[in-house]
């Protein structure tokens, strides 16, 4: 990595190398609070080898599709496609719709911005609907990442609408709706809006790459076009398809990560003012972010600030008691 | 699948559940020859489970693309991205020309000429370079699925300079390189070439889903940034890294394999003639075809037919006692 690198890499959550790189002093292990990822994965199936040797096959994604239709509860009428991560997704849209006028519902995750501004596109980061203006491409995270905020579902179909109508696109990136279904779009999805879903958050499982687009069949038809045949992993077929399955177990999930949450709050209440949040992550506002960050940061705990708002920082949850613990410590030290 | 699919699908190898659809009487297990992977994996190392848990980290693609330079010879200069498998790259590639006239040296892997056709270009296909003409993208595998021919590296890096010099591209495909290293242009690879790998053929994991794009650093960002971040998944980036670093296997696999390919050809002789074929798989050309194919078929082995030539039949290798000896069985009846 280049001395330029390290910089700018202290702004992305997920790489625990670079909080090394930055605390090379900390206690090891360190504990990863900086990404909002379930810390307790679904249990892991078995694995038979030829999931890994041959190519993966047609029943093998007709399965995860049909798990995923039914687990995010997607219209028929609504196309589906399946990729190694949403990230890879949220790449290739602006290939869906030339020379956009882009409006990026903001602060929020910070890939979907440069993803339309490389194709040629021009972004705005509104803080309103009411700013969108002339935009033929509205972005939004719902729940939103970092802050939880929830925009209501007929708000949203209004928007797809009135986009639809003149040829434009609602992007709404549910990467965060598995422990919030009500919030989630799919169920009443029509013209004018795509949506985005990620496996690998939810589930605790960021490594497999799963992710899937729903929408009108000629667009989750031109990702499949980009994407091509066997873009997904034998292995994340499988693991996807019988997870989603599995209602039940995200049920509990969802259940014991919200009583983690208030756990967490009320860990962190002492620090400053908890903003928002979703079941997996938490927003805390205090003016000693800074020197906060660095005091986790040198007891080997990563968490996630923002060059929006340098009084922001992110907490995961911790993912076992020794790690409850630690945090704790690291707290009352703060 | 719809019931046009079941008839297109016969003519792709790889899906066993096609396979099982047209001949349902047939006994199992299915014995699959009708790829060219190695049926013999790379011993699969232990997998940790935050490499399923955490997003890839820097590091991880780091070190799996330091094995990939040292594997495959790359020059320092030559740049290289990393994919989840070489099919999404070549989904990819036609987008780094704008509208072009590719001549495809062909018969070969079918899926590179819909790939460039699906972007608006002109596609030919050619059975010399010297039909090439003033196609500006000029696309091979070498050696060549399905019939081995190996072009020479001196053709390829004459073939290179004369489409560079016209701001074109040479698309060197050497999914099947790994067992004829002596035939690959990456250690000599100059502008104008650009050279795709796959890594589940020869370490006999193509459900992993890895492939790898090497050649001048505007082509290679570009594809990077259309893959965006972690498009491959953590468990293959470890994989790969073990396995690429693992020049020892490589050399004993590759001397196994040759030997089963040698015990293929004289099993298949009674049969045809072998008209080609490399360490992974051999083509046979017989009149008998189709109804060797269908005799197969019914004993529950699966082999790879070609509509652009109804005599040839591809057999990959058999991967235990028991496939040979069905296979034998197979032969004697047919």
């Amino acid at each position: 990595m280049a001395a330029g690198e390290t910089k700018e890499a202290i702004w992305h959550g997920g790489d625990l190398a670079t909080a090394k790189a930055l605390f090379p002093q900390a206690p090891e292990p360190w504990i990863d609070l900086s990404t909002g990822i379930n810390p307790i994965p679904y249990p892991f199936p078995a694995l038979p080898l030829s999931l890994w040797q041959r190519l993966p096959g047609k029943s093998d994604e007709a399965a995860l599709l049909a798990a995923a239709r039914k687990a995010y509860r997607i219209r028929p009428q609504s196309g589906l496609v399946a990729a190694p991560g949403t990230q890879i997704l949220v790449e290739l849209l602006p290939r869906l719709i030339p020379a956009a006028n882009v409006a990026v519902l903001g602060p929020t995750y910070g890939e979907h911005a440069p993803a339309w501004r490389k194709l040629g596109a021009t972004v705005r980061e509104i803080g309103d609907f009411a700013e969108a203006g002339d935009a033929n491409v509205v972005v939004l995270v719902n729940p939103n990442n970092p802050d939880g905020r929830i925009i209501a579902q007929e708000r949203l179909v209004e928007l797809a609408a009135a986009l639809a109508a003149r040829g434009g696109l609602l992007v709404v990136d549910e990467a965060f709706a598995d422990f919030a279904p009500e919030t989630s779009l799919l169920p009443i999805l029509r013209e004018g809006a795509l949506v985005l879903r990620s496996f690998g958050k939810a589930y605790g499982l960021a490594g497999l790459r799963l992710g899937f687009a729903v929408g009108e069949e000629r667009f989750t038809d031109a990702l499949r076009a980009m994407l091509g045949p066997w873009a997904v992993a034998g292995p994340a077929l499988h693991v996807g398809a019988v997870a989603l399955g599995d209602a039940a177990w995200l049920s509990h999930a969802g259940e014991a990560r919200a009583a983690d949450s208030k756990r967490l709050d009320a860990l962190l209440a002492p620090q400053g003012r908890i903003v928002g949040g979703t079941t997996l992550y938490r927003l805390l506002e205090t003016p000693s972010a800074a020197s906060l960050f660095e005091t986790l940061g040198q007891a080997g705990i990563y968490v996630r600030r923002f060059q929006h708002d340098p009084s922001h920082l992110r907490f995961g949850l911790p993912g076992n008691e020794a790690e409850w613990a630690r945090l704790a410590k690291a707290l009352v030290s703060a």
